[in-house]
């Protein structure tokens, strides 16, 4: 703490926003659109609180948000708690223990809040909405695939038309690279794609690791690519899987964008075989990210969380409800008609001098006048 | 901390709870149509962070949930922050900060989650969900009662038919004790309502104090009652507000179960005029809780938060969606259909040796056979 003056009241610690009218109603109702979709495919909503003991938010795939994650003593039980940075480790721990008997594949879908300690420069934001999908259970090419399928889905209910997915196999390249502690500067070099780097770093691997760097693209002719190379057999069977979930793919969505980058592996943290990210065309934010896990108990899983947040800045916004205003006195059984016909009604508290004008003033669409709704000129 | 051992991963902390299906579902879409019905009676959504700095989250009538709320130090600014308890003095923030020149009255709504340092005894829960709406403006019995009536329709949205609504003016009794420090036995007796106690401790004041306890009950008998004492003028002035409130509310709903109780005025921490406690019929629960109360700048406001949880528990569920299975191999085409019929799609990941069997298996209530969807018995 400091000793300076206490901040301006309206002032938020960075990171944390209020959304305002129309935003807040707009990602509500995106929320429930991409949920409903989810629901729609199978997927059965789950909440987990906010608040855990540490111990049980950071075991499994939650090590890897322990230190984004915001945590305090529980006065209660004096435990450590922490305040979720990530949902999908909860959904994990319920599928695992609550759930453990309930049949697979156990399709789980949730929304909800994460926090986090500190913003990046890209991205800021401490206060981040969540609402995605978890497929526990059979590790298969067609799990991999209807978590994507799903999840593409419910962006093309929330208006999203032309997303595109890019889809890794973290586990390749440091499969490639083998348990030798590999050279910190042949990784930057695979990091940055940079293939000159690569053949001055690579060494032997080098023409493996260019060939898949080359395959990096849309999906067919990049498949095409990484089957004409030669591949250790434990590779091959990791780019065999990538070839079979795109089939599988496409079996479902033949129209989807897909990209494959067979040397991507840094920032899927936890993912153990197919990890996919999902973006809007011709931009940089992600609307998705997921991929394949292991539980706590060992158990797979595949999962996508959509970023609620980000889609908002790029799905088409409903057109807004028109409001109506209705004079001091109007009869309560029109207020229930003009919100039948999907009116928001904003009802006179006091008699107005001029009626018109109160409802403009209040950013009506509509006054109710001589028994009907009146659209005002100009709004 | 402690040395004990890490607790069992399926244990959360006192007082957090993970919802299942088809729990999760029912209070998302409760929420979800409490939230409707807000906006179609002009409340517009807001959206405030769950972390604020203490400084900003406990001014004004945030003050009252000072000692409820988690605190914690932001890294970023070193100042305290606090995750909110109640998201009324948030609400009330922004009305007077990024909403200060907003037309009055200013309708906001909001739904989210509460966090609170202790559980009690009948409400163990830490985790709270709210909904609820806000009335920024004119201090007037027509703001009171469109709050109240707008509330009302919320629940009866969510087939709450027979709720019951107690009125109460929490300034009365300390106006009518006066500035003199009032006796705590007198206090106890009116908390308790010990008729024979305040008799004794009640001095001058017992008689008025007992006629205003016989006032207590169904709102018309009630207001006829309180009508016939005789109160000091500026007491007078608050029953009168009472009776106007009733008249506004009977105006808008003249069915609604209406009680008064002008003895009550704890539990009501910052309210500064007509408040008002929400029950479901016969049942001790309180669903919702509000008042009239004053913005930090000194602004009136009046509004009522809603408890989804304690709504879910009593209000009817909607049938659960029926579930299909699609045996593998099924073309996306008629999972689509299914969905647009309104099931939920289970798709086979792999062939079944016998589909109705599997279809069971995953708790589904139709599968798909001989192009059409099939009922299963017993489902």
């Amino acid at each position: 703490m400091t000793d300076d003056p206490p901040p301006h009241p309206a002032l938020l610690p960075a990171g944390f926003t209020d959304l305002l009218p129309p935003d807040a109603e707009a990602e509500a109702r995106l929320t429930e659109t991409l949920t409903a979709s989810f629901t729609a495919h199978g997927y059965q909503r789950v909440k987990p609180p906010l608040v855990e003991f540490e111990s049980t938010l950071f075991a499994g795939s939650g090590a890897a948000v322990a230190e984004q994650t915001f945590r305090f003593m529980d006065p209660e039980s004096q435990r450590m708690m922490g305040l979720r940075a990530d949902t999908t480790p909860q959904i994990a721990r319920i599928a695992t223990t609550r759930l453990a008997h309930a049949p697979r594949p156990l399709r789980l879908a949730y929304a909800g809040q994460c926090l986090l300690v500190r913003g990046s420069h890209l991205a800021p934001e401490r206060q981040v909405a969540q609402a995605g999908i978890e497929l526990i259970g059979p590790d298969l090419p067609a799990a991999d695939a209807e978590i994507i399928t799903a999840a593409a889905a419910a962006l093309h209910a929330a208006g999203l038309e032309s997303i595109s997915i890019d889809l890794t196999m973290p586990p390749l390249i440091p499969a490639l690279l083998g348990d030798a502690a590999p050279h910190a500067a042949l990784i930057r070099a695979l990091d940055r794609k940079d293939a000159a780097d690569i053949t001055a770093q690579g060494g032997s691997l080098a023409p493996v690791l260019l060939a898949l760097l080359h395959a990096a693209g849309p999906a067919e002719p990049g498949l095409a690519a990484l089957a004409a190379i030669a591949l250790p057999p434990q590779i091959r069977l990791l780019a065999d899987r990538l070839a079979a979930t795109v089939a599988a793919i496409r079996a479902e969505a033949p129209d989807l964008r897909l990209t494959i980058d067979p040397v991507e592996f840094r920032g899927y943290r936890y993912h153990t075989g197919i990890a996919v990210t999902i973006f809007a065309p011709g931009r940089q934010a992600e609307l998705g990210r997921g991929g394949r896990y292991l539980c706590d108990n060992g158990e797979s899983a595949t999962g996508i969380t959509l970023y609620p947040d980000t889609i908002l800045a790029v799905a088409p916004r409903h057109a807004p409800r028109p409001r109506i205003f209705l004079p001091h006195g109007t009869a309560p059984a029109i207020a229930a008609s003009c919100r039948a016909q999907d009116f928001a009604t904003i009802i006179g508290l006091v008699p107005a001098a001029d009626d018109a004008a109160e409802a403009r003033r209040l950013h009506c669409t509509h006054l109710w006048r001589a028994d009907r709704a009146l659209p005002l000129q100009g709004s």
